[in-house]
């Protein structure tokens, strides 16, 4: 449990950058679990306010981990074994706590832009490979984690750089790079 | 260009391992084509033999190309510039011809299997480097490439390993980190 994930729905980044909640997708509840699973990262925490978005979320696990479809696909039942739907990130504390597990996690944002507190692949790596603390990297959905969260976070993890100045990744796609160069062997 | 890919939804395996034609997802054309876009690797083919399902891949490409989404994202019509729908990866080599460009690309499956002809991303990465050949990366949608497809490719990547036996990834999540291992900075 030294790296745990969240994606979160609000408080995130409309288009013209004003603060916005977003709806859960079903591509992402599947696409993280299933890179969470593969990468030994967990839990995978889904974040939203809204209760009627954490029940179309929760009804989605259910689905895949009770009903037809947990014999149709096992390997979806596996991947959504770890994920955990919630109101914010204050629960994530809250569910280390209750499990006991310590020390407490600190929270990495994920951003287009470097900050002051800015961490490198590199280093984090090292930081988990040490084991002696655990991290939650943060995602936001949307045009982005709004920057009234993103201030309070321990670390911000360094942006992804591609080739050139295009630099528009789906979250699908930054969680599984993000979970590769940090834990892939 | 030394880099393509191309996703195929036919002929690829079903659950059973049967031969299997699927429906192209609004979600692996955006994914797959910023991806792409980030790393630089072009073209992207979207391959189905379908007319129908080529007919639904063109008419979002054209929506986020010249209709009312281009203006509303327009990372999302940079990113679907390079991004061909085409029947078979015979096409791919006229393109490659159509264009005058040299020389014609070595076709790499992707497997989570290995196989005699398989190559390491370091290796891959290091020929991509000296930039003197063209490599095109096929993805299969479904349970994977099917193995009539398989045994005629060049070269077949190096399986991605996570922490487990695990092993589940979306194809969405595969190609963001394929890419990002053989181009990534």
């Amino acid at each position: 449990m030294a790296l745990s994930i969240a994606l979160v729905h609000y408080p995130v980044r409309d288009k013209r950058g004003d603060i916005a909640a977003t709806s859960i997708t079903n591509f992402d509840i599947h696409d993280l679990a299933r890179t969470a699973r593969t990468y030994g990262v967990e839990p995978l925490y889904i974040i939203s306010p809204m209760n009627s978005q954490k029940e179309f979320a929760r009804r989605i696990i259910r689905h895949w981990s009770e009903g037809f479809g947990s014999c149709y696909n096992p390997s979806r039942k596996t991947a959504l074994e770890t994920t955990l739907v919630i109101n914010d990130l204050g629960e994530i504390l809250e569910d280390f706590e209750t499990r006991g597990i310590k020390p407490l996690p600190l929270f990495v944002g994920t951003s287009a832009r470097n900050f002051p507190n800015t961490i490198s692949f590199k280093a984090l790596r090292e930081r988990i490979e040490k084991a002696e603390e655990n991290f939650c990297i943060v995602f936001g959905t949307g045009w982005g984690l709004h920057p009234s969260l993103l201030q309070d976070f321990d670390l911000t993890l360094e942006p992804i750089k591609g080739a050139g100045p295009y630099n528009h990744l789906s979250v699908r796609s930054a969680v599984a790079i993000i979970c590769d160069r940090l834990m892939g062997r």
